[in-house]
């Protein structure tokens, strides 16, 4: 939580709610006025935007925006899940970059490229400290074999080294990025272009539910939107902002992939992108990406990509680590076995799972967890808590 | 034929017998004092440079250098091979490129990048025109199927839009360009490290014979000369040098793709790399290249690859087109078919193969042969002999 008073960040889902996140004109006058004013100007029709003024009575038509911020404020409360806004500990401030965003093709979707006014949090990492140390990994939902592959060893080697993985959480390359960073203890964030209570796709859920046990699901929208067509472009601008850079996995010729990648080069990211056989169709974009833009940049493995983040100096940086107070938070596997570590001294795995009445695997994985959370550590042959005083600068590889 | 000696001809055979090609001392006396003033200097011991007195102390007394010349030339002249020098007509002068090539790393095969100082020739295409639109297609040996097929169908598409498909004549990668260009009805090049009287491997003796015929047999090294080791690097040069741009379609970690490809950006010339899987061995050569080589470039397919070389001027140029005396050296099959076309108007392929009683099949590979040399044109329908005066200019694509 920050300054920002109750009122602001209601005004802030409202007038998310009223024009699509990222809308110029929108996001402007929140920067000149504050939200409340906005959202008042808005609401009057007081905006020198013709299609901004019919999309918004259109949608007063629906519904008093104001009471239907206050229910989606109310229901995520429910839910667990929190509104975050800028001037919040926890604002992920790389997004912000996305007010110098000016790209050269024209349209719609170009006019909507400017910062969120909020995101909504589900999981219990600070989005912030999450996303420091975070890449994307992004691409076909048709992904082959291969481009799953790919996609779970090269996430699950960034996860292993303490750096976030980031994705749509659709299918294909998506889910196969989010899950090989959970397979390794990870954290992984879904970045969603529909309600946080809502994820989609359906067929993902049980991996969103792992997401939000062991990382974040994200999003601008608020509680109850819909993953409209048009929303996951509006998305893709976030996922280019809030990483150190963005690797596209496989994408076929002329895809949404081009797309993003202008984005993150425009931004000055890494954009990285992995070559596959140039006889499979799933790889067209990938090879369109690299034989057309100079500065982006073929990866074949979590390293690679590591030395690319790395050039931005990024690499280098403090991994996050969960704040003390996130003890509450843990799941009551994980917080059985915090319990179970002795105050001074060490205990073994074996230890643990007998202390804690809980299988070595369980243990195992839960440590794994605890030990990114900086809430334990290894020390001399065994497990240890993390004492007060900050913790030493680790070597991420 | 041109204006150099005999005795400059058989010098410079000898010298190439005696120091191995690209020997940087003894190319630059032959620049300074010609071929023959050379040879003495060497055999008497008289240059600036131990190695090579060493080198030549070996050789001399295994044969007389002058003697075992005149020996190959007259093998040669039996085996239907030619000896091409600098100043004849057919002298691929790109390679004299090699003259001003310095690679920054040390070490005696760096030293060893000098112009050849003559060719060996099988097959009766002029060398300089057929390399003058001409794309190398290098790799491993141990090509995948993968590899097999990329190299295939990009040189069946190089060949087909009449670019001459240079490699080494190797196992794999090699083997396969070859045979796409063959496929094609086009013109290949095979560069040896050995004499061309026994082109390395034995295996693809079948296929030699078919470059022979269709293409160029090209050879530093004397008749009888064997294919050491050491001789593919100093080959390697020649392959760089000679053609519009190089691909490299597979090539494992580390491989000597990579000291291939530092001579052809060394050159100026396209170093273009073809992607794979990056779980697969012989890609990661590849993809190193890709990564570590800024100016390297990707490629997919032959278009691709005509779009690099476009972009160095020689995309536009007009296709080599093989002079009227050539006729004499056409083969038997060829002949006929010439022969079949009428001296003034047009005949389809079914008359031709009525008058040559041959197969429409192999009528029809002889004329993609014949048009390549521009000796049959396509008109109204039909066959043409092409007429005397120059050819209108064609477009390559």
């Amino acid at each position: 939580m920050s300054g920002a008073t109750l009122e602001e960040r209601a005004a802030r889902v409202a007038l998310t709610w009223l024009a699509e996140p990222g809308n110029r004109t929108v996001w402007t006058l929140v920067q000149q006025a504050g939200a409340v004013a906005t959202l008042q100007h808005v609401l009057d029709g007081d905006v020198p935007d013709g299609r901004l003024r019919s999309a918004v009575k259109a949608r007063t038509a629906v519904g008093d925006p104001r009471r239907i911020a206050e229910i989606a404020l109310r229901r995520a409360e429910r839910l667990g899940a929190r509104l975050v806004v800028p001037g919040d500990d926890e604002w992920p401030s790389r997004v912000d970059d996305l007010a110098g965003l000016e790209l050269d093709t024209g349209g719609r979707i170009n006019q909507d490229t400017r910062p969120p006014l909020c995101f909504w949090v589900r999981g219990v990492w600070p989005l912030e400290a999450t996303l420091e140390r975070s890449v994307a990994i992004v691409g076909a939902r048709a992904a082959t074999s291969y481009g799953a592959h790919v996609a779970t060893d090269m996430a699950f080697g960034l996860a292993e080294r303490d750096w976030t993985v980031l994705s749509g959480g659709a299918f294909g390359v998506d889910a196969a990025a989010h899950r090989g960073a959970l397979a390794a203890g990870g954290r992984t964030v879904a970045v969603l272009a529909c309600g946080v209570d809502r994820p989609y796709p359906v067929g993902n859920s049980a991996m969103f539910e792992q997401i939000i046990e062991q990382g974040l699901l994200v999003s601008e929208w608020p509680i109850g939107a819909e993953p409209l067509r048009h929303r996951f472009l509006i998305r893709n601008r976030v996922i280019a902002a809030v990483t150190a850079g963005t690797v596209v996995v496989e994408a076929a010729a002329r895809s949404g992939a081009t797309q993003t990648m202008s984005r993150v080069l425009a931004l000055n990211r890494p954009a990285m992108v992995v070559p596959g056989p140039v006889t499979s169709a799933m790889s067209v974009g990938c090879h369109e990406i690299l034989r057309g833009n100079p500065y982006s940049r073929l990866v074949t493995s979590a390293l690679d990509v590591l030395e690319e983040v790395g050039r931005i100096g990024e690499y280098l940086a403090e991994p996050p680590r969960g704040p003390e107070h996130r003890r509450d938070n843990l799941d009551e596997e994980s917080a059985l076995v915090l319990e179970a570590v002795p105050p001074r001294g060490t205990a073994t795995p074996e230890e643990l799972a007998a202390a804690a009445r809980m299988s070595l695997r369980t243990v195992l994985r839960r440590l794994s967890l605890l030990e990114v959370a900086g809430l334990v550590t290894r020390r001399d042959g065994g497990i240890a808590l993390v004492s007060e005083k900050p913790p030493e600068s680790t070597d991420p590889i």
